[in-house]
């Protein structure tokens, strides 16, 4: 929970922890001490007049509810109305990834860009798309479903219960479990794979080459598709991948149609890890009838 | 050319033979012979008070500019002034399979319908967008290019120069060069590989039975980014691919990620081979000043 300056500087956060599969009133709660936390430490110009929400799941935003939280096992909670109700002002709600498109868009790599697709390389890989200026959700708030792309028919089981999935390939885990089959180790965590590649172990230096090639293949779909002008990349893998970005570039550029969609510019988030923050604070400022 | 009813119906028609890359002045030569073949034979309160046009590759639709037409070899051809200054009419001009997409929401199995994908299987495999109720194409008019997708790393050389391309894989020429590795013959045309599994002949069932699914994964790449309500299916190849629809919203299933995702119609074209002639009206209307 923070409040955000107009410019996108962050005046004052709190954090709170999650408890295993949590129930909405318990959310809330947090929020709410957390809200409270954050605007008693503000001077009286500087509070709040209005919030948003990043939620981890599709999300029908214009009727504020957080239709899925897979997680966690929600349906259909009418979360921007019970923050609003436990916080005391008005509260715009939209999916996290969503959140990081509008962030991008007003402080980041994205400003100014009417046609994006934003891409978050974590534990899992997921996507927003900003077509013609605007978040586009798709017809049930499920758009953007980047790391469940298939690249191998028979590939890799992916958590979604598929086989192949670009997350299967390029998630913190995935690059953990192609390092520990490439050298029949035990899977350790993706940050050990990309250390030993900067120390020379060739093994990992292959498992990240096969990464970033796969990278490549899954963005050459998107681009194909919805012939964005900027590709932007976000995630804790991304933070390590970036020295690979020109052979991601290179494998996306092999597999696509068109001298547009070849120049498609690839970069790195400038928002980073508070991008759903930020961007929760762009619906905010939606909520309090702003642009 | 036609002149279209507002009800979609065909007034009057007349066509012309394009010849071997042809030149602007001579295709805006036989497009100006054409119309006054069907305008003179219009009752007067019948006679069209502006047109659209259906350009064969990426247009600037504002700026009525044919950016590339493959096959022609041209670039950046102002057809939309170059028509008008022929016809005495206004002219709105866009990309064909944008115009298929407007026709189908006009007239055709998208009507009423925000959110969907029109693909074309047919000699290649093309598609249009349609996101929250407007033909989306792309930052540079690229957007859709649903044949390119690339299903197959290693897979069968496509048109475009790539392997494993999705038009590589389900477009008519690719149907009959499958049937024709499967058989050891000489690759023939698709429909007499249709015709032979009609006959019972279990090569060819073979073949379209793989050619189904590889259309269902590749819709899935389609259905997993934007999360449309609908996909619309056109082209020669549709029509007789349309008894295996069952077995192509399978493989589709299968491969998408969220109930809304699995539940998504797939549909035939409702327009069929008028879908560009009508859309190309519907532009015509727009030019006129209507909605």
């Amino acid at each position: 929970v923070a409040a955000v300056a107009a410019d996108g500087r962050i005046l004052r956060r709190a954090r709170f922890e999650t408890p295993p599969r949590p129930t909405p009133a318990q959310i809330v709660h947090r929020i709410a001490a957390a809200w409270s936390e954050v605007v008693e430490g503000l001077a009286a110009a500087d509070r709040p007049a209005a919030a948003g929400l990043a939620a981890p799941g599709p999300a029908d935003a214009p009727r504020g509810v957080l239709r899925q939280a897979f997680d966690w096992g929600w349906r259909d909670v009418p979360l921007a109305a019970l923050t609003s109700a436990a916080i005391g002002v008005p509260v715009q709600l939209d999916n996290d990834v969503n959140a990081c498109c509008l962030a991008e868009m007003r402080f980041g790599a994205a400003a100014g860009v009417q046609d994006f697709a934003w891409i978050q390389l974590s534990t899992g890989v997921g996507g927003g798309l900003v077509c013609a200026g605007r978040v586009y959700a798709g017809a049930a708030g499920l758009a953007g479903e980047v790391g469940h792309l298939v690249l191998e028919e028979d590939g890799p089981p992916c958590a979604c219960g598929g086989r192949g999935c670009l997350q299967a390939l390029v998630s913190g885990p995935a690059i953990a479990r192609r390092y520990a089959e490439r050298t029949g180790g035990a899977p350790g965590a993706a940050p050990a794979v990309f250390a030993a590649a900067a120390d020379g172990d060739p093994a990992a230096e292959e498992v990240l080459q096969a990464v970033a090639r796969d990278l490549g293949r899954g963005l050459a779909l998107v681009v194909n598709l919805l012939n964005p002008a900027l590709l932007v990349l976000g995630g804790g893998v991304m933070e390590s991948l970036q020295a690979r970005l020109p052979a991601v570039r290179a494998a996306l550029r092999a597999r696509v149609i068109g001298q547009a969609n070849r120049e498609v510019a690839v970069r790195r988030s400038a928002v980073g890890y508070d991008a759903a923050l930020l961007g929760a604070a762009v619906l905010g400022t939606r909520s309090a009838g702003q642009p």
